[in-house]
């Protein structure tokens, strides 16, 4: 397992908005512990009480930083509850999240080596005292984030290494069936594309690809710019997995679908009169 | 008075969004003026043409920021007209606003040692000239902030000291009655959270506090989590207000409240029969 | 034609939003490639599908930037389709945009010295290969602005050199007729203010200018506040073009116009009843 070794870059992945200054108090607090870290704000407009929207973004996000990066993400309801922090080291990166679901969708892809939870009593010395009730994201998250950042701690003495964490409700990878492959939407981005948990590698394995979805039967495209504006289509998106979209529109308004609608691919054409013989 | 010398650091609290470059034109300016100049977005969705809501949060997030911040606010609806300047100290740390009311939550809470209003004469040696009439965060905030945190000017040569300051329809403190506390909702947060002019200080000092709010008797929790969904109750927030919220749900859209409307704590329990002999 | 030496500032313009991480993405693979760049962020929530909104506010925003910094823009609705990129050379500065339009406003007002078409096939040096069909974003623009931004290369040999480009749709400057300039709305700002094509130097020209939108004469007043809450007013903005806006309004919404509609300005007085003898 490769080591972890902070590079002094924090992402922050939050459901905090840019209406209030949260973000920008939790980064006052760790600049106040080590002030040559630097900042990437991840997203701060994940949807509120849905850990594991942050959690399927983070895991194809985290991937593309340098090693020594540290990646904090605070989408939290249980905040106050006796819910625990989670640290996970992937590669030569470390995550901190709590753990209600939003590692999920990392621990199910296979990219998490090990797993800490953090004992509440040894964060005294790294500053974390006088906790609030609900706003942890300043008063635990950021000054151990600042210390882990900084060096100034070994994520593995935090507390035991544990294997089982919270799912929050997060869908396993589609399933495959007879006639193809079943899933789910799992997240809906900001322009209305639905995002699946089916992966790429069970759809190249299909002949003739087609997506069904909302009683519709949807080509698969190459990319967005394939289709005609309004029309709906199926993508392998950047992360590789299947996406619906429609060209130049909101495929979740179109369609009125949200996360949890389900969505099939299957082998064949549209129309029979059409097979090819 | 600590003295105020700038770390470099600058802190920027606006109504601008993130639909045009308004916030990175400042930025701009001012690495044209000090290159090391380093920026924490506090919050640029603030409600425009609510200077004390900008205020409320700057008053509450500034002290978590190390010694040597400059902090600059720019909510101006008087963009253009003679409102002036001022910089205010506090501590270690320095403050840039419209003198609109966006101070008064500051002022209000004693936090404020020294207030300087701008003499604009004196600013033509840092940059300040050409000024439009609708764009002083690019045109005057952002060549002066540069100055302050560059350590290239006294806030105190910048212009008289005053004592007196605009309050932009600030309310004030929770005041107590006979049967309690009686205060107003001065803020709503993106989640919905009510959040009013009551201190904590007052509420601890009542035996059994409750909350009466929309005509409703709501119950004082530890925290959120502690109610189940959908279930309205009050908190003392991470900034020792009280406020009101509505577990997993938006408390504003549910009791269709908005700012200025009374909330109020009273001593006792929800129903005599259950009062305790 | 002064020199392009980039000075490692980057700033990014796209209609990413902040729900998901594509921004925090970009940034991390352009730390990957070189761990001191610096990033502005301009704007991440400009109209999606409406490339010539960002190259609008671009084109008004990017001088006020220190000399050698890289403007990136990521507006790119035919992200996958044959469509080039694009680097710029204005001043000592540099941006780079896909060919969609999202130059022309810069185009038009004269500020390009030197259009260079990215050649695909010179990228796999900077670590351009396996690239999506739906995130260039960060496959191409990151690794290849890290490349341009940490001196690695020069533009000049990314491709050739051309001097027509896409123009997106994008409406020339507002026309003088005899009676005055006739115009449309370019751009319509979070405010709601409506930005137009007409100068100020066209507008000073006339005596007593008054603007005509909506079948409502308007008056040109010298900043918003001149105007009482709830009035319109015409204002010749800070970008020096004419803009009507509401008093402490929204005049988008309350005129019930969008991007298109007609904008003039006519000399003389609102009523002849009133003229001046």
């Amino acid at each position: 397992m490769a080591a972890f070794r902070a590079n002094g870059i924090i992402t922050l992945t939050t459901d905090f908005g840019a209406r209030e200054p949260f973000v920008g108090i939790m980064k006052g607090v760790m600049l106040g512990h080590a002030p040559h870290l630097r900042f990437i704000d991840m997203a701060h407009e994940v949807s509120a009480f849905q850990p594991v929207e942050a959690g399927f973004w983070l895991a194809h996000a985290f991937r593309y930083f340098p090693a020594g990066t540290l990646h904090v993400a605070v989408v939290d309801p249980g905040v106050g509850t006796p819910r625990a922090l989670l640290v996970a080291m992937s590669g030569e990166q470390a995550l901190l999240a709590p753990d209600n679901g939003l590692l999920a969708p990392l621990a199910a892809r296979g990219k998490i080596d090990r797993i800490i939870r953090i004992d509440n009593t040894r964060l005294v010395k790294f500053g974390v005292s006088d906790v609030s009730a609900t706003f942890h994201g300043r008063d635990v998250f950021a000054p151990l984030a600042a210390a882990i950042a900084a060096n100034r701690c070994d994520p593995a003495d935090l507390g035991p290494e544990v294997t089982s964490i919270e799912q929050g409700g997060w869908a396993a990878t589609g399933q495959r069936t007879d006639g193809g492959i079943e899933g789910a939407v799992v997240v809906v981005d900001r322009f209305g594309n639905l995002i699946s948990n089916i992966e790429s590698s069970a759809v190249v394995a299909l002949a003739l690809p087609t997506v069904l979805i909302a009683g519709l039967r949807v080509p698969l495209k190459r990319t967005y710019g394939d289709a005609r504006p309004g029309e709906y289509l199926g993508v392998i998106n950047s992360f590789d997995v299947l996406e619906v979209a429609q060209s130049r529109g909101n495929a979740a308004q179109g369609l009125k679908l949200a996360v949890g609608a389900p969505i099939s691919v299957v082998s064949g054409v549209p129309d029979p009169q059409f097979r090819r013989s």
